[in-house]
C-alpha cells in the first residue's frame, strides 16, 4: 500500500477544537503565542490586501447601488472584529460581489438608488444578516447552510456572476440604463443604449480590462521568468486594481476627460472617519428585506466558509462553523454601526492574504487601520477616478465565477445534481437572484426526495458456499424457488413505502412459486411511520395470497423502533432472523 | 416456524397486472366474464349504497356551498364513468366530506354562495381536478402523491374534520353565522350567535345524532343478538341516514315546523335529468383554482387509494395507481359537464359497498341509475327535509374522521412522524385547510432531511475470529490504535457531508495515535456531488495531517460512478477495499 506524504500531525491541528475562553475569543490563542517572526508576514498582507481592498471596496459599493464610501467604511471595523472572533487566521472579510449584488436586489425595490434611506436599508440588512448569523451560530444552526448544496452554489455564482457582469456595462460604456430586476430587460436595455456609447470611457474601461486580466494570467509567467522570489510574484500580480486606479486617474486628471469627454468620475468621497450610522428598526422594513437578509446571511456564509476551510487545511488549522457565524454575525453588527453594508469572507482577497503570508488575525487588523487611514486621508485621490475603471475591476473580478468546469463534472457524474445546479442557473437570469436561489434549494431538496422514493432493490442469491448474499443481476449466485430474498438499498419513509410495497407485490405476482419473503433491511437506517403502516399492510395482503413475509439484518436502532411499537410482536419474533443465511436456512432453502 | 393462514394464491390477483386493452378499460376484465351470481351482490350493493348516497351527496353539496340537487348530480355520470374504468371493483366514488370542504375553501373567496358564479366555478374546479389527475395518470406521476405521507394526512383529516364540523354548527343550532375561512373566528362567531339558537331545530338535529350514533355502534348487536343474518346486520346499520331523513321530513311536514318553529328546510329540488354544464375557460380562473385543484387531486387521490388498496387486498384483487389516477380523472370531468362537483372514493361507502356484496363495477352502475331515478322522480320529497338532519348527518359522518389513535401510535414509534402531524393539524385550524396541508408536506420534507442531514455513524471492530464487524459501543470487538474504521448509515449527500467531514476530523483530532481511517460504505446507496467535493477535501485534509484514508465495502453502482468520475484513481486503487476485513488485514489491524 502506498503510504502518501505523511507528516507530523501538528499540536495546532488538534487543540484548536479545545473549549476554555479561546473558544469564543480565538484571538486569544494567537495572541498569547505571538511571536515576532509572526509581524513580518501579518504587516505584508495586511498592506497588500489593503492595495487591493480599496479599489474593490468600492466598486463593490457602486454595485449595491452605495456611495463608494460604504464600500470603505465596511471594510474597517468588520474587519477588526472578524480578526478577533474569527477562527480563520487568512480569511479576509469585506464587502464582495455577489453579496453586494444581494444588496441591490433586496433594497433597490423599497428605496430610491442614491437616497439617505437607501443608505439605511444597506445598513439595516448588514444589522439583520448580523442578527441571522450571530443566533445561527449560537443555537449551533450551521448545519442549515448545508440545505445549499454545491452545485446550487454553483448555478448560483455562475448566474450571479453573469448578472453582475451586465449591470456594470452601463458603467463601463458610459450609457445611462433604467435599472431592472429583469436578466432578459437589463440585456434588451444594453442593446438599445449601446448606440449611446462614450467611446473615450469604453477606451479606458476596455484598456482597465486588459491591464487586470495581463495582472491576473500574464505578469506572473513574466516574473518568474525573470527569476523573482515567488514571495513577491504573487503580491505583485495583484496589484493590478490598483494600477488600472493609478491610470485611470492621471488620465483623467490630466488630460480633463470629465469634462471635454464626460467620463463619469467617482467625484467627491468624504474624508474623515466612519460616521456613527443607525439601522432602521421598524418591523415592516425588517419583514420586506427579510428575504435578502436570509439569501446574504446564507450564500454569505457558505462562500466565507469555503475559502476559510480550503486554506486552513493548507496550514492544519481547523475552523469551527458556528464559531464563524457569530465572527460574522458580530462583524456584520460592526458594519451596521459604521456606516457600512453586508460583508462576508471573499474568496480572491483572502488567497492573497494567505499566499502573502498571514500568519493570524493581526493581519485582518493592520489592513482596518490601513484602510481607516484612507478614509481619513486619501480620498480626495479618488475624485477622478473613472467609473469605468471600478466597472472593470468588478467584470474580472466575476468573470472567473462563471464555473464551467464544476457543470461539466457535475453533468457527468450525477444528472440530477446537473440539474439543480441549471435549474438554479436558469431561475437566477430568467426570474431573479433570490427566487433563483430558492428554486435551486428546492430542486435540489426535490430531486433527492424523488432519488430515494424509488429505491435500488435487489433480489440476492449466495455466493458458493459462504454466507455472502449478493445481487443475482451481478454475481453467479444459488436461489432456491420458493423463497426470495430481496435487499432494499434506501431507508424507508413516505415517498418510497409505495414503491417498495409494489415492487414487492409484483416480484411475487410475477413467481407464483414463491411461498416465502425476505425482506433484508442491511441497508435500511430508519423506518418512518408510513413505512410502518405499508409494512404492515403489504405483510397482510401477502398473507391473504398465502406468502409468507420475513425480515432478516435489521439494524439494532431500527430493530429497537420496532418492537417499541409492538411490530416485532405483531409480525411474530419468528419472521426476524439477524442475518439473509439464518433466513435462507430457516426456510429450507440452502443448508 | 408458524406457517400463517395460507391459501391459493387466485389467479385474477395475477392476472390483473396484465396489458392489453383491459389495463385501459378495465371493465372488459369483469365484463367477459360477468355471471348471474355476480348480479345479485352487485344489485344489492348497489341499492344500499344508494340509499346511504342520497341524503350524503345533498348534505356534501349544502357542505361544499353548493344547492343539494349539485351533490345528486356529482353522484350519477362520475360513478359509471368509474364503473367502467377504475380498477378498484368496490370502490364507491361520489361527493365527500373532505373535498367539499375543499371545494368550499376554494370557490368561496372567488363567489358569492348560492350565485350562479359559484356553481360554475365549483364545475370548473372538477375540471381542473379531472385533468390534473388524468394527466398524472398518463404520465405516471401517481407516486407523486407519496409526498403526502401518513401522518400529514392524518393530521389533516383530523383538522379537516373539525373545521367541517364546525361549519355545521349554525345548520344544527338554526343560527346564522358570517362565513369564515378562519377557524377562530368561526368558533367565537358560533359563541356568539348561540344565544340566537333555534331550540326545534337543535332538538331535531340532536336527536337526529343520537339516532345516527345508535345505529353506527347500538344497532348491530341488537340485530346480532335477535339472531339476524350476517348479510343484512351491516346493510341495516347503513340505513341511519335513510331513517333520519324520513323521520326529519315527516316531523316538519306534519307539524309545518318550518312555518310555526322556523326551521330551516332543503325547499324546492328541482326534478329531471342533471343539466348539461360548462365550466369557465378563463385563465385567470383557473389560476385562482389552481391550489384548490392541487389539493383536492391530491387529497381526494389518497383517500381514494387507500381504501381502494385496503378492500382490494381482502379479495386478492389488484389496484394500479396510475389507472385509478385516470378513472378518478376521467369521472370528474363526468361531473364537469353533468352540473357536479369534484368527486372521488368515499371510505364509508365503500366500505359498505364491499360489505353489501358488490362483485364488480356494475354494482358503481347500478347505484348510478337509482340516483338517475331518484332525481327525475324523487326530488319532491326533499322538500320539507330540515336543513339540520343534513348536518347531523355530516357531523356524525366526520366525527369518525378525528384520528387520535394514529397520533398515539406515531407519537409512541416517531417524533419527527409527530411533529409533522402536529404542524400539519395545527396549520390547518390556524392558518387554512390549504396552507395546512402545504405546511405539512414542508415539514414532513424538511424533518426527512433532518434526520438525514446527521447520520448515524458506528466505529466498528472486529467480532472474535470472524469476519463481521461491528459497532464497538454495542459489542465486545477488537479494535487497534492506528486504524479506525467507521461507518456511515446513510447516503452521502449535500445536507450531511458537512457533518460527516467534522465527524470524521473529529474522531482523528481525538485519536492522535490513528494513521488510517477506513470508511465503510455498505449502507451508503449514493453519494452525491457535494459530498464527492467534501470527501476529496476530506482526503486531503486528513493527508496534510498525516492521515491516510480508505473506503471500504463499497456498493456495485455506487462505485461504478466514483470511477467515470475518476475519484477511485485520483484516491488509488490501493486505497479501496472490498470488504471492512479486508482492510483491517492491508492496515496490519489483525490478521
Amino acid at each position: 500500500m502506498t503510504t502518501l506524504n505523511r507528516v507530523k500531525k501538528p499540536a495546532v491541528w488538534r487543540s484548536d477544537a479545545a473549549g476554555g475562553p479561546a473558544r469564543y475569543f480565538p484571538f486569544l490563542k494567537w495572541l498569547l503565542h505571538y511571536q515576532r517572526q509572526d509581524l513580518v508576514g501579518d504587516l505584508l498582507a495586511g498592506l497588500i490586501v489593503t492595495i487591493m481592498l480599496v479599489p474593490q471596496a468600492m466598486a463593490y459599493a457602486l454595485l449595491a447601488g452605495l456611495p463608494p464610501e460604504v464600500g470603505l467604511y465596511a471594510s474597517i471595523v468588520p474587519l477588526i472584529i472578524y480578526g478577533l472572533l474569527g477562527t480563520s487566521r487568512t480569511l479576509a472579510v469585506g464587502p464582495v460581489a455577489i453579496v453586494s449584488l444581494l444588496v441591490a436586489t433586496g433594497v433597490a425595490p423599497l428605496a430610491e438608488q442614491g437616497s439617505a434611506l437607501y443608505i439605511q436599508l444597506a445598513l439595516t440588512l448588514a444589522l439583520l444578516v448580523g442578527l441571522i448569523q450571530f443566533l445561527m451560530g449560537v443555537v449551533k444552526l450551521g448545519f442549515l447552510v448545508n440545505f445549499l448544496s454545491h452545485p446550487v452554489l454553483a448555478g448560483f455564482t455562475s448566474a450571479a456572476a453573469i448578472v453582475i457582469g451586465f449591470s456594470q456595462l452601463k458603467h463601463l460604456l458610459g450609457i445611462s440604463m433604467p435599472r431592472s430586476e429583469n436578466f432578459i430587460e437589463q440585456v434588451l436595455a444594453a442593446v438599445e443604449h449601446a448606440p449611446e456609447t462614450n467611446g473615450i470611457t469604453m477606451a479606458i474601461g476596455l484598456a482597465s480590462i486588459a491591464i487586470l486580466f495581463y495582472f491576473k494570467n500574464g505578469l506572473g509567467r513574466l516574473l518568474r521568468r525573470a527569476r523573482l522570489a515567488e514571495s513577491l510574484v504573487v503580491p505583485l500580480t495583484k496589484t493590478g486594481p490598483l494600477v488600472v486606479v493609478l491610470l485611470g486617474t492621471l488620465a483623467v486628471l490630466l488630460l480633463g476627460l470629465d469634462k471635454t469627454a464626460g467620463v463619469k468620475i467617482v467625484g467627491d468621497v468624504p474624508a474623515g472617519l466612519p460616521p456613527l450610522s443607525l439601522p432602521s428598526i421598524s418591523p415592516g422594513i425588517w419583514l420586506a428585506l427579510l428575504p435578502a437578509a436570509l439569501t446574504i446571511s446564507f450564500v454569505g456564509f457558505m462562500e466565507s466558509i469555503s475559502v476559510a476551510k480550503s486554506l486552513a487545511s493548507k496550514r492544519r488549522q481547523k475552523i469551527e462553523s458556528n464559531q464563524e457565524l457569530i465572527a460574522l454575525g458580530v462583524a456584520n453588527l460592526g458594519a451596521t454601526f459604521t456606516g457600512g453594508y453586508p460583508v462576508t469572507g471573499g474568496f480572491s482577497r483572502s488567497v492573497v492574504n494567505f499566499a502573502a503570508g498571514a500568519n493570524t488575525g493581526l493581519a485582518s487588523i493592520i489592513t482596518a487601520l490601513l484602510i481607516l487611514l484612507t478614509v481619513i486621508f486619501l480620498t480626495p485621490l479618488f475624485f477622478f477616478l473613472p467609473q469605468t475603471v471600478l466597472a472593470a475591476i468588478i467584470l474580472v473580478a466575476v468573470a472567473g465565477l462563471i464555473d464551467v468546469k464544476t457543470f461539466k463534472h457535475v453533468w457527468k457524474y450525477n444528472k440530477a445534481d446537473a440539474v439543480s445546479l441549471l435549474a438554479t442557473f436558469g431561475a437566477v437570469l430568467l426570474v431573479g437572484v433570490e427566487t433563483g436561489i430558492l428554486v435551486g434549494v428546492a430542486a435540489a431538496i426535490l430531486l433527492f426526495i424523488w432519488r430515494t422514493s424509488r429505491p435500488h432493490m435487489a433480489v440476492v442469491g449466495r455466493i458458493g458456499q459462504t454466507e455472502t448474499y449478493r445481487n443475482v443481476l451481478r454475481h453467479p449466485v444459488q436461489t432456491c424457488p420458493h423463497a426470495i430474498a430481496v435487499r432494499v438499498d434506501q431507508s424507508l419513509y413516505f415517498a418510497n413505502t409505495k414503491y417498495l410495497e409494489d415492487s414487492i407485490l409484483q416480484m411475487v405476482a410475477d413467481r407464483p412459486e414463491v411461498k416465502h419473503v425476505v425482506l433484508i433491511g442491511i441497508a435500511v437506517n430508519f423506518i418512518d411511520a408510513s413505512a410502518l403502516e405499508t409494512l404492515e399492510s403489504l405483510i397482510h395482503e401477502l398473507r391473504d395470497a398465502g406468502v409468507d413475509f420475513y425480515l432478516a439484518d435489521i439494524k439494532g436502532p431500527v430493530m429497537d423502533r420496532l418492537k417499541t411499537i409492538g411490530f416485532v410482536e405483531a409480525v411474530g419474533t419468528d419472521h426476524f432472523f439477524l442475518s439473509t443465511h439464518e433466513a435462507m436456512v430457516a426456510l429450507n432453502c440452502t443448508n
